[in-house]
């Protein structure tokens, strides 16, 4: 690879050494290796929130480019560190489900996924609370240096597959859903895949979140009134609650995980 | 361009992909350039600050660097994207004035500005709400890539010019300016530019804002007393409102847009 | 150097321009150094903060690394800007302690610690605020390119170091120490190194931090109960006082540069 991309999803902030550390440790092995920050600042612990992060970043990278994604609260358990070839592209996370957003994406057929057992390719002396540094950073970079997947470990198939993204139909014209991620903007990202729920724009439809009833579609956030709350076909492929240029988060009281009713008539 | 300079200026934040989508993005288009980030902390839809920090940082860049600025309150509606070429260097944002304190920079003569059109150099399908994707990332990339800029669209000379920046002289001794911006350290970066105001080192002033009144001027903080209020000449280059290790901002009350009266003897 | 890495720690934040900034300043003088951004995010004018963090980072970087360190709240004033050779890596910092626990690492007698006084590598004019982008960055820059450390200054013996970062011992069984840092999850990385005291794993033991008495040390988080405060081995070589999945700051009450006891029986 000319110009392998590494790209880093981590719960650990950049208020510590941690992300710049997961840095060093890559071009100490991969020194040609463009490393590309998705985001430091998924919340603490947050699997849902890493899978749905990682999934909307990783189908926009380059082929052959390696994610790393580290949400990791079983840092240091039996956990196992995973690599996933799906999609033409690499990733090297925790088996706890942070990767289901990208699984979700194709059959199951065309994964090929490998524990981890390699560690000739870790770094020594294997810290049991830092294995963002010590395993997946070095994995990674070992990968994008040329090394072939299969050298890490042998394949597996009942890797962790979440489905909380999922909306369960609940009725005739009833599904319940959740918030999936919060953005920066205070925008709600719901579960509802715009391609699953096309009818949304062309029937009287009512999204239910927090204390508040949805009944409007805009294309864009400058056709909705000042103040409105409103649905719009966001850019994740996902319907999203938004109040233009407010935050809904905070008008709704909504967090990430919190239930969404759609009623579609 | 052997090494490709593309810098990046948004309102995005850190804790969600977008940020990481547009490089992303970049690198699939133009793998060779060196993305940097200026900032991604602008405050949500704040213009004027986007286009203070812009203008701050790219007169330090290389020459050709590409500037992406998305600071887009209007995402999606009519307003244009532009492409800029201004000393030496080019700028894609949305035509909403977020460039303005760029154009000061140099004659109106000098300037060429594009009305964004060619939406082969867009992704596709084109979303209504992050054009930081769709548009603005992958034209920075081609244009990194080498498609000479005529490609992307005809010239206009009607794009925004705003001029929030420009004190106005208010009495004989007296202008009336604002706060550009607050810094990390709550610094209040004033629009009085040190090259225009030069008689501050050398006659007796005012400054006033919030509820203070500044009258010393230091050239640098630690010539400051303890929990003084001052001025500086920044490095901005323009007069800023400090206190050595304490915050000015939090002291005056002030933020972003607040005015600040100058009297000069 | 084919693949220079220049590494950044500050104080500035992510909010303003200055780091960008001073990323432009590096590629425009070595246009193929690949820049690390180790944190920004080190609280405003917390030297030892900041000399925690580089520390922590730096021994992880490849050979010939040169780190930027502006943590500097005497800009400006008299300290000296500093050039160090130490561990096969550089280091560009304010005389203010911030390379204290760099220096720790090795002996005085393998370091070469120079004045920087060359203003020919500095940006002019040289302002007396920014010197991250005025001198730091582009001495930086310029050992990238290739330029000898002599060049810079003359070798000095007399520069700053600090020991705030080495426990005292108070008692027969008595040490006192303090928190370092506090990093995202509210992990409290105190200044007990783990080779220092290493019978804390084999004897009895007292963390008094805040109001609480930590006396169980588990080798990762996942072994601790539930909102139990514990001690655990920490990545950083250093004790940590940590609660699974929660913030032991929180809940203690203490920040960076607390104190801690530790009475090992």
């Amino acid at each position: 690879m000319r110009h392998p991309v590494i790209s880093l999803t981590t719960d650990f902030g950049t208020s510590d050494h941690y992300a710049g550390t997961m840095k060093a440790v890559i071009l100490g092995i991969a020194p040609a290796a463009r490393i590309v920050d998705v985001s430091h600042e998924v919340p603490p612990y947050a699997i849902h929130d890493g899978a749905y992060v990682i999934a909307q970043a990783a189908r926009f990278f380059p082929p052959k480019s390696i994610h790393v994604v580290v949400v990791d609260p079983g840092v240091g358990s039996a956990r196992r560190p995973i690599l996933a070839e799906t999609g033409g592209q690499f990733f090297v996370a925790p088996d706890n489900g942070v990767l289901s957003m990208i699984f979700e994406a194709l059959p199951p057929s065309s994964e090929k996924v490998r524990h981890i057992t390699a560690d000739r390719y870790f770094l020594q002396p294997l810290s049991q609370t830092f294995h963002g540094r010590d395993i997946f950073a070095p994995v990674a970079a070992h990968i994008a240096a040329g090394v072939p997947p299969a050298r890490f470990g042998k394949r597996i198939s009942d890797h962790l597959r979440l489905d909380f993204f999922r909306p369960r139909r609940t009725g005739k014209h009833v599904w319940t859903g959740l918030v999936l991620h919060i953005d920066r903007f205070g925008n709600l990202i719901t579960n509802f895949r715009l391609d699953e729920f096309r009818n949304i724009s062309t029937r009287p439809f009512e999204l239910n979140a927090g204390l508040e009833k949805v009944t409007k579609l805009v294309p864009n956030f400058t056709e909705a009134q000042p103040g409105e709350l409103t649905a719009i076909p966001g850019s994740s492929g996902f319907l999203e609650i938004v109040i233009n240029q407010d935050s809904a988060a905070r008008r709704l009281g909504c967090g990430s995980g919190a239930p969404v009713e759609l009623v579609l008539y």
